[in-house]
């Protein structure tokens, strides 16, 4: 490759450059990232909308004395390919290659760790007074995009920022998009005159709105914010997916995320893999609920691509809600629909249910409303790496009182799993995987109709040792089990409330080894630990789980089989647990 | 008692006073709540300050068809002497008595569960929804206090709201005060015209600034809300604590919540207990070491009464932060701080800690950032009840990577403690209950001084049970065990990471009891049954805690009595478990 991108290694690089040259260099990154996500998939439409803003801000401010906070990260492949990182950026979210976002201890150009919204204005705010009280230069500027902004998160750093006089520099990276389109009041606010009072009664100088791909306005701004000495906002509008014509034409996403894709003849070929997700699967479960159930509507916190649910909400506009990066809300919503009656399903991927766990507790579980929550991406997530691992679910629900917690091992488990949940009186939880859905094994054919407790998947006339797993990994376990004599295999299907009697069976036979994609520290394997103290049984117990660390980004099966929760790995703990036990 | 409220059964009896009585109604309900909270305690100032709304809204609205929602239901006392309940208000936050917030399960005409702030405008919206999709009829209204507006979750909701165009009714009950003095712009806005653009610009009609005590002023705008077709605001500037002359004058707190009190001859005499809590040893020990590390900051979310730090904020006023009700930002300000350099120390109640379990993970633990959190009223919380006992930090926080997590039996352990986080690398938690500090025993006098690892309080010469317990409980461990031959005492002091060669050496007599205020589920006795299991051991383990259920108002003591968490509960659980492995 030639041309100016080999030359930059840093952002003093970028400031070394003529300005006339800058044009091309916002050319030669846009080329790079359609070519890497191209190849490797990505986060392609608001890196592409943010190139300019990218550019100017390392004109304008020097990192890493001056602090540059990207918000999720989402924004900033151009900042990855200016800051030493372009001749990586091939393994962009590859097992031990670039970061998916962004990671102080990949680059000390990252400010921020970053993965989830709404964290930029906060952190920046922190950083600034942290600077200050340690007697450290430089300055500091949180990039947000505009979806950001329908988040708590966002408005209580704004609130706090504007009350400090510090002179924070929040630039407004606003592509009217958030993952979804936009929702609520906020962002029609953006496109009036009233956007400059909003900000300016919030305590903000307010820049703008400029035209996010003008270097020239950008620069001008940005260097009058470094100058302030109170915050500022600078309001630039910027086109999701810019300069990538399927992206900029796809007025549903923009491109946000997508697989790997080639750009042949002036079309876009992305290969589909076809086969259904558990995603998938349980919107089609959805579906048919809410035709026969008008009690029945979904909530999401703007997750419509991601949890499937975009033909849905074509069918019924009126029963599916987004309502934007707005986690808590999502909760609190449900719970004042379930009061008045209606039957709230919120979907929500695992990482992100973090956002509302006191929402949960305080206002779903202690006043016991019949919400569900479809936590989506439960366990290892692949690609997007440790910011979205589905870890902490388990341990953290099961320990609420009255919030059941099942989790389907087959496609075929999902409707009468929602089914039971819409049923129920009081909350409940179905946690399913990011991926494709397993093939159905004869052993299971039996037993999906009915979601009453754990269910044997294969019962060892002698049994030596029980392998109890939770969800798709069942069918690894089933698999280890398979040549081994004196293994069974049972689905514990339930984490809360568990089936105490087959769990008490499992224990008979003197060992058992749990199985769950989640922290193998206060899960299911724990849970059956206290069941079996509390009834004064002391088989020998072999806990499998995700481990006390952040699982980086790579090939979820490829991680499964690293740490050991594959048929093998299983078959080898199975093994030396029996071994220990002689 | 005679007057208008000895008739009052219902709202239905408010409406039927002609509206010339109001103003006397009113003044009894004002007597009335000062006589309560006199003679047990309670939450003062906000629901004095809201008397003429409550009233306003019972005459307007219809409840329960209408829907009532009170933000945390601080500000709903007189709700509560409206609604049938004013006989049994002399039980209000007693074991078995009227509760401190407000719950559906007390009265139908409680429409939301509250007791943390914010979630009203989300629940109301929703229930506005569901009512909709249901075919009920009926408004709903959400009462909300100015320093709600500083949480993120009200912001959430207002951006749907004003979104949605659904007629939700928010009544602002603006006193100018949170628990504490407001923080950030929000209340510089609300003081100038901008709030009329600042709720306009969210999609809401203004209708205000009113006098919030100006009954007249308060139903007009009151029916005018209700006609609306659209969003609306009502803006009502109140005052907390009127009608108290002490509690008007505390321009501290205005009276937020007290303890029991006598009103004599113009005098306000508090009986105040005068033995040093648990918050106020924290404090000191952390003014101690402000005074010799300049890198050590205080965030705390609207708690500088509650977490004892008003002291230390009048001694290094650019040292200690109050947030405002915005935990998400406290903590993410605490991550931006410690990646400047600084040491923050984030003090809060563990179940406010619930809001943040997020930020905690993703931006504190995931880049592994020094930010020590002091845990507050983890445990039991007495009068307060429900929403505000700290059940989960436990089992949410030991699964979190990194995390160091101890907790102090005596006072005398806070400042090792402190001193050992502010050392570590890495973020670190401590824990303690409400209430005031245990006497120091014999037994650990000797052991104060480090906090390697746990704490043998009692040896026994030849061991057949060891009592491992949690903070101040280890004292009633140590009591419990003290006519039992061959019990020995483990004060765990580290919940994470274990200290295991002393928990392996616990349960080498093969009798081990795990005693912790926390949930039974997932927390330190779970820890215990893991580490057990990967050791091969099969001791026999009993785990108390505190239930799988929500523990409602009442005695603290008393409560933990009750659930055996005293020496005599430990001095049973130990003997039958003895017994049972016979």
């Amino acid at each position: 490759m030639t041309g100016l991108l080999p030359r930059i290694h840093s952002p003093a690089d970028v400031r070394g450059l003529p300005e006339s040259e800058l044009p091309q260099l916002c050319e030669e990154l846009r080329e790079e990232i359609i070519t890497v996500c191209g190849r490797v998939g990505g986060h392609l439409g608001a890196s592409l909308g943010a190139v300019e803003l990218v550019v100017a801000l390392h004109r304008v401010f020097h990192a890493p004395q001056d602090s540059i906070l990207f918000d999720v990260g989402h924004q900033a492949y151009a900042h990855k390919l200016l800051t030493g990182r372009r001749e990586r950026m091939g393994t962009l979210r590859q097992a031990g290659g670039i970061a998916p976002f962004l990671d102080p201890r990949e680059s000390p150009l990252d400010a921020l760790a970053a993965g989830h919204s709404c964290t930029a204005v906060s952190a920046g705010l922190g950083m600034l007074e942290g600077k200050r009280r340690m007697g450290k230069p430089g300055h500091v500027v949180a990039v947000l995009g505009d979806g950001a902004l329908t988040g708590g998160l966002s408005f209580e750093g704004l609130n706090n920022a504007g009350g400090s006089h510090l002179p924070l520099v929040v630039l407004l990276n606003d592509n009217q998009m958030s993952i979804s389109a936009n929702v609520g009041a906020i962002p029609a606010l953006l496109r009036t005159r009233e956007a400059r009072a909003f900000f300016e009664g919030l305590g903000f100088t307010y820049l703008g709105p400029l035209d996010g791909h003008d270097l020239g306005a950008l620069l001008k701004a940005l260097r009058e914010a470094k100058h302030s000495s109170r915050p500022v906002v600078v309001h630039a509008m910027t086109q999701k997916g810019r300069g990538f014509p399927p992206a900029e034409a796809d007025t549903q996403t923009r491109g946000h995320a997508m697989g790997p894709y080639e750009w042949r003849d002036g079309k876009l070929v992305r290969s589909r893999g076809g086969q259904r997700t558990f995603s998938e699967a349980f919107a089609a479960a959805l579906d048919e609920a809410m035709a026969v159930d008008p009690r029945v509507v979904v909530v999401t916190p703007a997750m419509l691509e991601g949890s499937a649910l975009v033909d849905l909400k074509a069918r019924y506009p009126d029963r599916v809600h987004d309502v934007g990066i707005a986690e808590q809300h999502a909760v609190t919503f449900c719970a004042g629909l379930a009061a008045a009656g209606a039957r709230p399903v919120c979907a929500i991927y695992s990482t992100f249910l973090q956002r509302a766990f006191d929402q949960v507790i305080h206002d779903v579980c202690l006043p016991g409303l019949p919400v569900l929550f479809a936590v989506d991406r439960a366990g290892l997530v692949g690609a997007d790496g440790a910011t979205h691992q589905g870890a902490y679910d388990l341990s953290a629900l099961r320990a609420l009182p009255g919030l059941a917690l099942m989790a389907p091992v087959v496609g075929e488990d999902i409707a009468p799993m929602l089914a039971t949940a819409l049923a129920a009186p009081g909350p409940s939880v179905i946690r399913f995987p990011r991926g494709t859905l397993p093939k159905v094994p004869p052993e299971l054919r039996a037993g999906t109709a009915s979601v009453q407790g754990a269910r044997w998947l294969r019962r060892a006339e002698a049994p030596r040792l029980t392998l109890v797993a939770l969800g798709p990994l069942a069918l690894a376990a089933l698999e280890a089990a398979q040549a081994e004599p004196g293994w069974s295999v049972l689905d514990a299907r339930w984490v809360s409330p568990l089936d105490a009697p087959a769990l008490l069976e499992a224990a008979a036979c003197g060992h058992v080894v749990v199985v769950e994609e989640g922290t193998a520290r206060g899960g299911l394997g724990s849970a059956v630990l206290e069941l079996y103290a509390a009834h004064g049984l002391t088989p020998r117990v072999r806990l499998m789980g995700l481990p006390h660390a952040f699982v980086p980004h790579g090939d979820a099966r490829t991680q499964r089989s690293e740490l050991g929760l594959d048929a093998g790995g299983m078959r080898r703990a199975g093994r030396a647990l029996l071994e220990r036990g002689r």
